[in-house]
């Protein structure tokens, strides 16, 4: 336990151990026998699966939009393995759901509803079916029992650089990816208030029936706010349902400085924020808040099961909260990001986002004075996009070839990080633009000689390409 | 970290401290503030956590499908909770990834497929979910793109006792809870295959299109195996997929002795089966299982966001399944199952199942034997369902006023255990039968004094009533 926590975030250490899966199948003894393994080749066993993961807590992993080790949230965690609750009635979870409540509660503070509801849930995409589906159902009720059958279209709008869990959403809750409305983004990715009009219009025109917007706050790539106190006007004027998917965002909201990031967001009928990214809680610690006061995510979701809900218990069963939810158990996810909340209070909250974004300024700035280094945009928020350009492309013109040359650079170099295990970075095209590399900070543990680590290593394994 | 690990499973201890929602509140400090608390007061504060917290490891609790503590697979969920992974892609979760691709191999084994494929969730809910879409795209690929609207009303086919999360699958889906056909059962609580057959009949004569079966194989509450072979023949003639929700049951099939409860499984198209009940893998574990293998899963749910699934990656990325799952991040489920697997082999989880089932017996045998015990039925599994009568009721004709009386018997025992903290159980009332109580046995650290145990303190808790 010691070698996780320890050598998991030693900069000393190797990022990753890098094995390709057919030789990492060989290195590994995976297969389940008949016979149980003795004890010493079980810890033989746990090392290697420590040895060759990554280390997600390294401060030199900065692979995804989650990073670094709260070890307030870890005890937490470790503790709600070892009472291994399942979230779903006050007599199985009396401390978890109480928690959850006071965790929900500061949340919608932050979010600035006077009031409102909310569940934790397994990861940001969840929340975006579970807002897709509540907004469908107060948008016509009968769903529930009647189904979609026999229904005009219905057509919801979100920007053209939203999360991939939307679709994934139209298509599950059986709406269809054709139904959804991908509204054009101004050249910073922020959806273009006029244009979700326009589009909304149309719709109405065809005589499809446009009951959602999703608005995205700080989006997947290039970290992208939408202007939400436009957009909130537009659904006021048409009638529609706002969500805002803050998932990656919404950890702003706790930093008096970089709040304003997100003016507007109460106007937002429903949120999804996950402080298992930017405030560090671990994977997974998402919550769905709405602010309807009216039970409409009970009425919606609750299915009454009478072996678990029954109604003549003898305390409050308006403690029960399960039934709110698409699963059954449930995990105490909330418990963590209390715990780190507890211990840190709001303001260490508020430190740890303004060092992050600071922290991405800094990274800014030192790319603008790198020769070979070239920033997609100014950035908004923690995601700082940019190429690197190699030596042997410098002198090129920004034309079709050099693009076509450019694309292969990042992937190589990605290659090269992973197998010397120095750096996690990732990369990808995006809406036209080749290859490039997103860079992303999070962790308190990271420091600016990290960052300058960063763009010398990347210097360093594509100066021959 | 002891105190919870140790207390929770000492027997001398309480499975729960009762407090009310209310005084609770007031007892645990709550509030989330500006500044965090002091490392004391932090300790404290877990010292409460884990006192007010039931003890779902303690050897007399008995009121969920999941109950004990296994040490080889809480050692593996403080490992992950460590590495905090995500498991989407080989580059972040190599081992992890690998691991799963295992596990369900051999649980595919077991099922008696050839081959397969499948994805670990967040719960046996999900898995159904993932069931009923899968099966919606084959039927008809389209709705994937399309949505619903404007197609005949989709039907799926469930017994009378199948989970919750039929419902709640049809209403999120947007095929509707009135489109959900529940067939009749018999007096064991297993589908009469007859029934369904003339329910199909009836649906296609109506002009609705019949797309699923779901069985269910270990009844959350009476622990009923539909008869699978039956019902596979019933869908083979009208070309409907078969989907058997063995969440609760399907750990049986590890057991030689037990496997024939499944009888006909592998003729299913997909599967739902949670570790994390019987199997003690730790919640959550639960695995989707799916036959087919061109690939169906992804095709379905794949959304290919070019920033997370790039194809040109140095490594063969059908590694990276994520794209087979409908969330974005994901936690690493199957490694905590593959870690007891190891230590136990499949012999040794054979005899979990064995012991937990001879447990069974032995209960049933002692409720036959003592006064004032009264079956509601065989089990056939370790739901073992009966009615305590107190002795003043005992006298009494099984008449109206008999059940009337009896129906409030069990709520009141319930709550007098939950406030001694002596034993957790469950009660429910169950398609017209009165709220009787549901044991279920599943933990190797049980015994039969534990059995004893139970019985004695019903008797002791109901005996002035």
């Amino acid at each position: 336990m010691e070698e996780v926590v320890l050598k998991a975030t030693d900069v000393s250490e190797k990022v990753c151990e890098w094995r390709p899966p057919e030789q990492l199948r060989q290195l590994l003894d995976l297969e389940l026998r008949d016979s149980g393994e003795p004890h010493g080749r079980l810890l033989a066993l746990c090392r290697d699966v420590i040895r060759y993961s990554v280390k997600t807590n390294h401060p030199r992993f900065f692979n995804q939009l989650y990073a670094g080790l709260d070890y307030y949230s870890l005890v937490a965690r470790f503790m709600t393995e070892a009472l291994n609750p399942s979230v779903y009635t006050y007599e199985v979870s009396p401390v978890f759901l109480l928690v959850e409540e006071a965790v929900l509660k500061k949340m919608i503070e932050f979010i600035g509803w006077k009031e409102g509801d909310g569940i934790f849930n397994p990861g940001g995409s969840v929340s975006n079916m579970y807002a897709m589906n509540l907004a469908r159902y107060k948008f016509c009720p009968d769903i529930k029992e009647k189904g979609l059958s026999g229904l005009p279209r219905l057509i919801l709008f979100t920007s053209a650089e939203c999360h991939y869990s939307m679709k994934k959403a139209a298509s599950f809750l059986g709406i269809g990816t054709e139904n959804v409305c991908f509204v054009e983004t101004d050249e910073r990715g922020k959806m273009i208030p006029e244009e979700l009009e326009k589009q909304v219009c149309q719709a109405k025109k065809e005589g499809t029936a446009p009951f959602l917007v999703c608005a995205t706050a700080g989006t997947t790539v290039l970290g992208a706010f939408d202007p939400l106190n436009e957009i909130a006007d537009v659904c006021e004027r048409h009638g529609l349902w706002l969500h805002v998917d803050a998932s990656w965002g919404g950890s702003a909201l706790v930093s008096r400085k970089h709040r304003n990031l997100l003016h507007g967001i109460h106007r937002a009928d429903s949120v999804a924020w996950n402080p298992h990214k930017m405030l560090m809680a671990g994977i997974q610690c998402c919550a769905f808040l709405v602010k309807d006061k009216s039970d409409l995510l009970k009425k919606c979701y609750s299915a009454k099961a009478s072996y678990l809900f029954q109604q003549d218990k003898f305390y409050d069963v308006s403690y029960d909260t399960g039934d709110k939810s698409i699963q059954c158990s449930r995990r105490p996810d909330a418990f963590k990001f209390w715990m780190t909340w507890k211990a840190l209070g709001t303001l260490g909250l508020e430190e740890r986002v303004n060092r992050a974004l600071a922290l991405s300024r800094y990274l800014v700035e030192e790319i603008k004075k790198r020769e070979g280094f070239k920033l997609l945009m100014e950035p908004e928020y923690a995601n700082i996009c940019f190429w690197y350009i190699p030596p042997s492309l410098r002198e090129t013109e920004e034309g079709p070839e050099f693009w076509a040359k450019l694309h292969l650079v990042a992937p190589a170099i990605k290659e090269r990080m992973m197998k010397k295990g120095s750096l996690m970075l990732s990369y990808q095209p995006h809406r036209g633009k080749v290859n490039f590399f997103r860079q992303v900070v999070i962790s308190p543990q990271v420091s600016r000689e990290d960052m300058d680590f960063l763009l010398d290593e990347i210097d360093l394994l594509g100066r021959d390409m």
